[in-house]
């Protein structure tokens, strides 16, 4: 193997088991509550016709897409996100799915950006969307359910900054000249989380409304009032149990896509950072213009990436996680059956076993548990199959004890 | 979009939700059997520079990946298994990864082969191997584990055809000649499950042997006895809790691929037919072969298709996984809140909930129950409220109750 070819390619990441482990238990932590509110699994192929994918989100994005010819001269397409296939879906199998259809897809999807800190050209989406209701109650599902998925994975400060796109627009209008319509202004109002109102104020200027239209824009906006249907989206979220004060209004949240029609919202864990998490809202058009069938809907996109890190850097992810509860070590030839057989009891009461694949010193096994972090180890030599006991070693105390296999069973548990 | 835009290409599949949910359920229950035997997961990129994967497993090979060039001009391919990128990862994180590295890797691969009927262009391969270890107690392991995994997902009869490549290699090279060398020999041997003896003679006939010594090189096989390192193997597996009746010695089971060192296994699962479901060995040499580093090699390869397949046609998928298990209606505006409440109730209660995402007529609803299989509908009109109480109507008896929402929660317990 030459030396490049035992690299990953830039952009493009292996998850060895440690940290493949911390993605699992997040997203089964995820996908627990996506299902405790009615959600279901979703996959779609990894590739496309490219013609589906492209022309969607723009010539920006289009330059993203991983496009190629396939030996049939086709030209198809890596992933690109999750919703312009769920569109296909829609289509594809109308009358097949349910009127309300509730879905989670939890996929990889690709991007042919350049790779910096946190961006890569390979990265799981994780997306909850309900097609097919207008109705606010589906709103505030949505809010819910990203509400208690992050809860679940542990965070203690969970907190949902509100708007609602219909306040902006109806905010901003007035202020939309020729040049500048209001989705342009939208696009500055939305840099107001990591920009200062005068930056902004000067962007709209370079744009081109004059300084006193744009400060007055930014002021007409601090001024808006929650509309009654986000007042309604709120109270429905309150009964769902989110509490009060995690469900914050803020005016100047404009989420940058121009799809969004309705109420919009981020997700924020006030004790990792003020960047979002994840984020989403009402989109009642996309579908129809990506998929050509009417659809109503709403949704949520979750960071996985960053919601992952978050998780670790503030030490959500049990211990326990980590590797093998024993190991099962082989002393030799003629006690190897005995060890066998403990394996395959434990095994039987739930523990996650595993059994050194090798005839060695005792030292050696030890040193490997070690390394592995594996808790307890086993050791069952003649004298203790005589009296049908095994000993077990606590590996972080070094305590080890003589006891049935039924007793270990329980020291482990 | 156009007609085109809106299938899914030729051998690429949507999982719609209870598909999906079938599949999820299989893949979960053969992951606890990988952990409870020590297996820890690795994900490898979807990407790799072509150079890597090709001229690994023959001209015919190559020829079905799917390789192009990226917008960097790099060569790069789509994953075409799991064990070349494994390999990589040994040589690229030597000293970092366990001594006797055991891993489980579910993903899926890509192969630009013909589709038809059970082959796919996008299929999920589930591997485990263990990688380290010259022990045969590794096999021992790898046996094991394939029989629990099975067992798990609730098969009641698994059966692992075993035979040793020594074995086959010892009876057959007094057969091999400069035209028809052994493994030529062994790869006709190989079609005894699906050809009759007599058609697999034409066949090495045909290859350049003489009939009287294809005859004679079944005869050799037919008469061939476990080796000691296949005793050894099968008494350990049995330790580990394997019956005896499980473990079937074959002498004319032979693995199509060269590569095969050692202990050679395929499972059958009786009840769904005689083909087997998946299949592994020892391989001791491969992964230098195509990594660069020595590291002895034992491990199995699911068809997670075909098990699904299997198990799907078996019943053995519950029912209790099909959907939601209840349905909160919403009957008008005034008593929405409480609808909410009660959701909010049963979620905390452990039980998945959908609400109804709209107000709609009551009977509309429980249609919509109906269609989803959701087992059970809650009412809560105003008199309910005024109780403190909801109504659970069990949507298959038909039979409804006014009870607490304690209650309710343990009957749909």
């Amino acid at each position: 193997m030459s030396n490049k070819n035992i690299q990953t390619l830039k952009g493009f990441r292996d998850f060895l088991p440690e940290e493949k482990r911390t993605r699992n238990y997040v997203q089964a932590k995820i996908v627990e509550t996506f299902e405790r509110f009615g959600f279901e699994p979703l996959e779609t192929p990894t590739l496309e016709y490219t013609s589906l994918l492209l022309g969607k989100y723009g010539d920006e994005a289009d330059k993203l897409v991983y496009s190629f010819k396939d030996r049939g001269d086709r030209e198809v397409a890596l992933r690109y996100d999750q919703t312009v296939p769920s569109a296909r879906v829609l289509s594809q199998y109308q009358g097949k799915l349910p009127k309300y259809f509730r879905r989670y897809q939890i996929q990889n999807v690709f991007r042919a950006d350049k790779p910096q800190k946190g961006r890569y050209r390979e990265f799981t989406q994780c997306d909850i969307d309900i097609f097919g209701s207008k109705s606010n109650i589906a709103d505030s599902e949505i809010l819910a359910c990203s509400y208690f998925a992050y809860k679940n994975v542990g965070f203690e400060n969970v907190q949902l900054n509100i708007n609602d796109r219909q306040v902006l627009m109806k905010g901003l209008s007035p202020f939309a000249t020729d040049q500048v319509d209001v989705y342009s202004i939208i696009q500055s109002i939305d840099k107001l989380d990591k920009k200062s109102k005068q930056e902004v104020i000067t962007e709209l200027v370079e744009k081109g409304l004059t300084k006193s239209q744009a400060e007055a824009a930014l002021i007409s906006i601090e001024n808006s009032q929650k509309s009654a249907n986000l007042n309604e989206i709120i109270e429905a979220a309150k009964g769902l149990g989110v509490p009060a004060d995690a469900l914050v209004f803020n005016p100047f949240l404009a989420r940058g896509l121009d799809y969004y029609t309705g109420m919009i919202f981020e997700i924020i864990l006030p004790e990792y950072g003020s960047g979002s998490c994840g984020g989403g809202g009402r989109y009642d058009n996309l579908i129809n213009e990506l998929g050509g069938i009417d659809v109503p809907a709403v949704g949520v996109a979750f960071g996985f990436d960053r919601t992952v890190e978050a998780a670790v850097s503030l030490n959500l992810i049990p211990l326990e996680n980590s590797t093998s509860t024993v190991l099962v070590t082989i002393f030799e030839d003629k006690t190897k059956q005995a060890s066998f057989e403990t394996a395959q009891s434990l095994r039987e009461a739930g523990i996650n076993v595993e059994v050194y694949p090798n005839i060695d010193k005792l030292g050696k096994q030890f040193k490997y548990a070690d390394s592995k972090k594996i808790p307890f180890v086993i050791i069952i030599g003649e004298s203790e199959i005589k009296e049908n006991k095994v000993v077990v070693k606590n590996m972080l105390s070094g305590n080890q004890e003589t006891v049935s296999i039924k007793k270990a069973a329980e020291i482990i548990n």
